[in-house]
């Protein structure tokens, strides 16, 4: 039983997270004969642009455009497998690897008509990162490598401009000491500094050919400082060191980081992309550019770039100038911009997207640096998908394919301005949870009261709570948005903000409050302009100072950061059109009130697949009743008060079915444990008592029995039903009273009964025996037949178990997924915000599993529940009502297994019903395009 | 979707369980041939001693004997089919059986040699229901059915003896009134009184027969005025409504409720006895008697008999005359008294059992009435299993079978003295849970303070708790036994008591606990002598009153009630021997100290399956390093306080390795949430805000903010380990160094480190590769290797559903039952106190699912992971420690599946070796064997 050094066999699937996790085995052998490089350039390339896993997103964007005959410089792309066998073999070449990158190197030199490491007639080249993803962290581009003394002197010779060759030269050293070994940029940006200063110029342009020739002198001896040893001279050792820190990059801190966060898989690799370098600051007829083939903000059809007369692309990322409309090409290169527009069109039409350019334009002469699929708004994008289907590039399942669902988000809240500057905000070191997506900005209140008194003076208040409770409904329903420190994604705070379409972010562990003082506080990431980087400090917020919320990204900023208010356009309404037409399950939303089945039926909902008694129990009038029913200690006193509570709930109900229109809705019976409606004062409870009759002291050691250790756990759901039988029997009454009523009025009605927390089928069994009793009671008191049905949730892990004993007693399935993932991982969604946020960052787990459906834990469970109920009952019908429903992902795999609908809270619709299209054009295929990656 | 009035199928399975539900289908034409009825009598029989599906246990026994060519009055069982069939056909008798009733009764008839309704030689008979098992609640002995003013002349014809008729005549109407009419047996018992009063006489044998006959019209007249309807003069008439009445019994309440209790389903029906009436009050040659073959007691080879000369059975029911030795029958019918040693000692020959006999004699001639296997103690039970062994009438695998091993508890506790007339003592009206087997008498204390206090001054107390932590430790130590209001079978009092062998009856909901006032209310049952009934009493209980706790039942009574000594016999020893011989499966324990260990190791477990940690850390001296390591806001001050603890926790671990002596140690890392070691008050928090040097409101800020909601599906287990990966680093640090420091001294030592609560591959991968490292580092600075392993607790479903991944980092699998039978209902074990009776009472639940393992549900996950995680590493070793690794038929459930061995409280440990033999003797087969049904 001893452990040997041996490890034991990760499967495929974990594996791919895992960092340093690389298929073993590869035969070695084959290696030697493998095709590591891919030739691109001037017309020809060995790859293409659907090869974006072998050669990165660059490299095949590289590949396609040389296909299609544009100007592309010549280079080569050395593969992702290489970067991978690169590690494989303890970061040494895969065999025949640097014998294909000189054998390239030869084609390079023949294509363009150069020599690397040639003192007369140079070639320099840029080393660039390229993975599948467009990913920060990975290595920023290394400019004219190949140049050397010798090399530097044919570059002088070739342009007669020393001045030229000097700048590429000081500019090459910084850059690779930088970017390939490592050096602090300052230290280079410094000694540029101290000589601008010497030589009283502000320009780097200011700086002669004799001024720059010191500087690299200068740069070398910082670089042999730092490193121990000189620059190196042979370009072929530069080329190689390159390579290796391009491929180094790849488990680069920042990027292991960044692939975490954003679900991309950790053996994918990168390629490495050399490519001849080409001078846009060689003179007035040279220059560089960027552009979008259409306004990326607005999706309008029109070429929408910038450009920079005698300047390399870094200039302009390094802000040194300000970019000029693209016209200025026009009319200054007019030949080389007509090159340009007929290559912009010629790519759009090939690739139907819009896309994104990098141009430069060398003595008069231009080439195309990169082309990808360009970023673009959700306002864009939808514009941008419906024109080219107008155009008939595309048709309307591509169209739908064309969107990410998440981004209509920004079409139906208010965002925090994109284009803010980071420096002028201070934001909260660690950011919460993004529980409600939209913005909010308003003055800091720590409880509901204040928030409703401060509104009533017309103030924009922010609620922050440590986390909420149902009392807190009309603070949070007062405020413009609310924080809290504690709870999940599906914490009592998220679920409410999401049903109200308000900014919350929630779990915010970093922020203390002391609700006493009416302060919290936090550390905070405050940019230092003296030192030109970001300080982390400790702030007190006080009560009345401004906040600003992102729900969308958790995002919490000190002060009022600018708004972008939403609009819903007719494209918006055009592209849910075409989503409806195509999806293939029906999507349905969580609505507690009328209000929010309105709201519903305003985004197309098809049916209420949750609606939550509980909510509607915390008005004022009611709460009273309700805690006369929790606290009486017998059956008599609970139908008492239960008999005051049926004229509201069916008078709720009566509201509900009203504004759905026939259309389903689904009633979720009591769920969470009696105590969350119990008195939490001695002066509440001593009210109580006189209304009750009851000694306080009774009422009190009732009220302290009542507390639960785990109360996600207790006394709740089918439980309370089934030893307190007279509180469903209320709830079945008011549902089937408020049915008849509306029967009679010819109003058409759907009610569907569902009993939670089912754990055995003889629970469902005995409820069903119950709603089947009192529903025919009604009916036939009222003399009215109702068409009605009685299901349950499939919410813990028993209940998926044993679905097919279960399916017996039900008339339809309804996965609860936040109690399912709940129990199935042993993960309270309340106190997960401790460390969940470390399981994702540290890869543990892929997703938060209360955003993102954990398909192989919790998806299995249902896919055995929907295999075993059906197999009780062909067709039974089953939805998922959980907060997955709205998430894309999740709603796909609700689409793969089967489920009839997914229902979601009102103002994630649109975003379900997207998804559900493109699930539904994707069918059995499963491809997954959540990603863009053309 | 309208619900129509069909009823879903239910599953076989569950149909079992439910009230009503039988299996429908049946052929009725079928039913028509189909033998309803069994004959048996006077040497021969239809059925034999196998059949008690179809005849019950009476009647089986019956047949039996009758085969055996025993002198048994004719008769005919009606079978447990026709009873089934009798409830699907809407209370009608299933077609042919009456039929078949009446050709039984002739033959009968004949073999009696009498007529049934015969005026002259009237056959009377007695009607008696009869289960497979025997079940209170079903139907009483209805005897001298047949009588009329008809057949009452023939039977005062035949015996001459007119006051012995009208005697039999107004038995006949009391209990036929009582019994099958329901009317209320006081009536008749009034009627019977006001007449000894009018007659001036004390006894009912005072009654000559002129007053036995007028107090028949007065029963008839009772009959009419309860009924509506006159007594049934026709004697068809009277076995038709007594039969429907044996059949009605089957769902009475009582029945159907003791049915829930004990786990026997619903469906099996119950099967109706109807014999030839013998009497053994026909004068002095006459008797009544019952017995056992042995001592049921001691299990003494010795005929075990006592018997009533010139009596009916019934009187000694009654309680009306005391029954005699049974010596008294040798000297007064000593020809009878041969007949029935012959036939008690044949009887026991062909059973190879201690059986239980009723038999009379009427006017000289024995009749055998009933023989069944008889109850006895645990002492007499192994006794008797080891004589027959001895005897050469069974083997040593029957004889293992033969034992109930819950009853062994009985041989490892103190027991409240079964023979206590329960109308002395005041029980409270509800149970608590059996949480710790035994019983204990004290006075109530209601902390741990005053438990440790005052049995420092030699008294003996039981500490009453709402729920006890941690931190009452001392107390429970101090205490005979614990009761608590909240808190279930695997609650920390529970789970403590049992480690300690300590009396604990928890979860006593019905218990109101005062702490301040140091008082406790509750409802009890107290016998009313006046009216003769139990009546139920508000009872207040204060500090220092007596109160019995019975742990084995979850009874509690007020007082002190006499208690058993236990003793371990040599007979327990060679059961334990026989048990160990056959078990397949290994049996650990659960053990946290070294005291612990050694129990454990005294009743021979193989290993210690559970090993918790956190309970090392309670210790005064402790408790204060383990705050501040908690408190601590960064990974320097928890290092600091952790390595307080480091040498507490080495020197724990090498006291238990050294108990072990090289038997594997599975030690399980921290485990509970931290909140549960964090300071309760201000002043506790005050004194380590000095010793840390942390401001007050600071550290009282941290500690708030640890409150979770949730805490079992909170910041726990592995999750502490990832977040805090240092705590973990001292756990496998100190257990490495204790093993390391004890192999050096040639000490064997096998520990196996079990990471708790994992959920997802990565989790366990992230602390395997963790206990690795330190693993390493610790074996080379101490320069010697131990043999060890990393395995984890299975007890989450997400766990067992991907099983298969989690396998590539394990050693081993421990299922922990508690925390998956948690998860996977949904159910916190804490708070089921409140509503999982009333699941059990109503059948919902067949038992509760912490005691007995939920094998449809929890037992399909833990198959499934058996069967994933042997598929990726075949032969991988897997255990249970949860609770149910004690608990026979759980036990029984981990041999089917394939487990290595079960870990269960040191107590317990015997019982789980006899559960574990028996497993292996029903091998495959897996014969319910658990109740005995000879």
């Amino acid at each position: 039983m001893a452990i040997a050094a041996k490890q034991g066999k990760v499967s495929k699937k974990s594996a791919k997270k895992v960092a340093g996790g690389t298929a073993k085995g590869r035969d070695s052998k084959a290696a030697a004969g493998k095709k590591w490089i891919y030739f691109f350039g001037m017309g020809k390339a060995d790859g293409q642009g659907g090869m974006k896993d072998l050669l990165g997103g660059k490299g095949a964007g590289l590949a396609e455009m040389s296909r299609l005959g544009l100007p592309v410089p010549a280079g080569f792309s050395i593969t992702t497998e290489a970067c991978n066998a690169y590690f494989d073999h303890g970061k040494r070449y895969p065999s025949g690897m640097w014998d294909q990158v000189l054998g390239n190197l030869k084609k390079v030199e023949k294509a363009m008509g150069m020599k690397f490491g040639d003192s007369s007639n140079p070639l320099l080249v840029s080393v660039r990162s390229g993975a599948k993803f467009s990913m920060p962290g990975m290595m920023d581009t290394v400019l004219n490598l190949g140049l050397n003394k010798d090399t530097l002197q044919g570059i002088i010779k070739k342009t007669g401009n020393e001045r030229f060759a000097y700048d590429a030269y000081r500019r090459f050293i910084g850059m690779f000491g930088s970017i390939v070994m490592g050096i602090n940029k300052k230290k280079f940006e410094c000694a540029l500094d101290a000589m601008k200063h010497d030589r009283g110029v502000s320009e780097d342009t200011g700086l002669n050919a004799e001024d720059l020739k010191k500087l690299v002198g200068t740069f070398k001896a910082i670089y042999r400082k730092e490193t121990g040893s000189d620059f190196p001279e042979d370009p072929f050792k530069q080329l190689e060191m390159a390579i290796n820190a391009v491929f180094g990059s790849w488990f680069g801190d920042r990027a292991i980081k960044y692939r975490s966060l954003n679900d991309i898989p950790h053996n994918l690799g990168t390629a490495c992309n050399v490519q001849t370098m080409v001078f846009g600051n060689m003179g007035d007829d040279s220059g560089t550019g960027v552009g979008f083939t259409r306004d990326p903000s607005t999706g309008q059809k029109r070429f929408f770039a910038e450009c920079l007369i005698n300047a390399q692309g870094e200039d302009v990322v390094a802000g040194i100038r300000t970019p000029m409309h693209i016209d200025e090409l026009k009319k200054r290169l007019p030949k080389a911009y007509k090159t340009l527009d007929t290559i912009y069109k010629k790519l759009e039409k090939h690739y139907k997207d819009m896309l994104d350019l990098e141009f430069t334009v060398q003595e008069g002469q231009l080439y195309m640096l990169q082309t990808r699929v360009g970023k673009r708004t959700a306002r864009a994008a939808l514009k941008i998908a419906i024109d080219l289907v107008k155009e008939k590039q595309i048709d309307r399942k591509t169209a739908l394919l064309r969107l990410d669902p998440q981004q209509l988000d920004q079409l139906l809240h208010p965002m925090v301005d994109p284009n803010i500057d980071p420096r002028t905000i201070m934001k909260l070191e660690k950011k919460g949870l993004p529980a409600s997506p939209g913005a909010a900005v308003g003055k800091v209140v720590f409880n509901a009261e204040d928030a409703e008194n401060w509104a009533k003076q017309d103030e924009k208040v922010i609620l922050v709570r440590p986390e909420t409770s149902p009392e807190d409904i009309g603070g949070m329903h007062a405020a413009q948005g609310i924080l809290t420190a504690r709870g999940g994604m599906t914490s009592h705070a998220a679920v409410v903000a999401r049903g109200m379409g308000k900014c919350c972010v929630a779990g915010a562990g970093s922020v203390y409050i002391d609700e006493e003082k009416k302060i919290f506080t936090t550390k905070v990431k405050v940019y230092d302009k003296e030192k030109e980087e970001f300080m982390v400090k400790e702030m007190t917020v006080k009560e009345g100072d401004f906040i600003t919320l992102n729900g969308s990204t958790g995002e919490v900023m000190l002060g009022e950061a600018p708004l972008v208010q939403p609009e819903i356009t007719k494209d918006f309404t055009t592209i849910m059109k075409w989503a409806d037409e195509t999806r293939k399950i029906g999507v349905w939303a969580n609505a507690d009130t009328p209000k929010d089945a309105r709201t519903a039926m305003g985004f197309g909902a098809e049916g209420i697949g949750l609606c939550r008694t509980e909510h509607m129990f915390f008005e004022p009038e009611r709460i009273k009743a309700v805690r006369e029913m929790i606290l009486a200690d017998n059956k008599e006193g609970r139908e008492k008060a239960l008999a005051k509570l049926l004229p509201f709930q069916k008078s709720d109900f009566i509201g509900i079915f009203k504004e759905m229109k026939g259309l389903p809705v689904t009633v979720r019976l009591l769920d969470p444990p009696l105590h969350e409606f119990l008195p939490h004062t001695d002066e509440e409870l001593q009210e109580l008592s006189s209304d009750m009759g009851v000694k306080f002291d009774k009422l009190k050691t009732r009220n302290n029995a009542l507390h639960e250790f785990n109360p996600m756990l207790g006394h709740r759901g089918c439980r309370l039903g089934i030893t307190y039988p007279e509180i469903y029997e209320m709830q079945v009454r008011a549902i089937m009273e408020a049915a008849c009523e509306l029967k009679k009025q010819k109003v058409k009605v759907s009610p569907e009964i569902m009993i939670p927390l089912v754990g055995h089928v003889n629970e469902l069994k005995s409820m069903r025996e119950m709603a089947l009793r009192v529903a025919d009671e009604v009916q036939k008191s009222c003399k009215i037949k109702v068409d009605y049905s009685i299901g349950t949730m499939i919410e813990v892990a028993r209940a998926a178990i044993t679905a097919d004993e279960i399916a017996t007693q039900a008339d339809f399935f309804s996965f609860g997924t936040n109690d399912l993932t709940q129990t199935t991982f042993g993960l309270s969604r309340d106190d997960a915000g401790r460390f969940l946020p470390v399981y994702v960052e540290q890869g543990i787990l892929e997703d938060d599993p209360f955003i993102t459906l954990d398909q192989d834990g919790v998806g299995q469970l249902m896919k055995l529940a929907v295999e075993k109920g059906r197999k009780t009952k062909k067709g039974l019908k089953m939805g998922i009502c959980g907060e997955h429903g709205g998430e894309p992902k999740s709603v796909e795999f609700c689409h793969r297994i089967g489920l009839n609908y997914v229902s979601c809270s009102p103002f994630r619709v649109p975003i379900a019903k997207l998804a559900a299209a493109q699930a539904a054009v994707k069918g059995k295929t499963g491809t997954d395009l959540s990603k863009s990656t053309v």
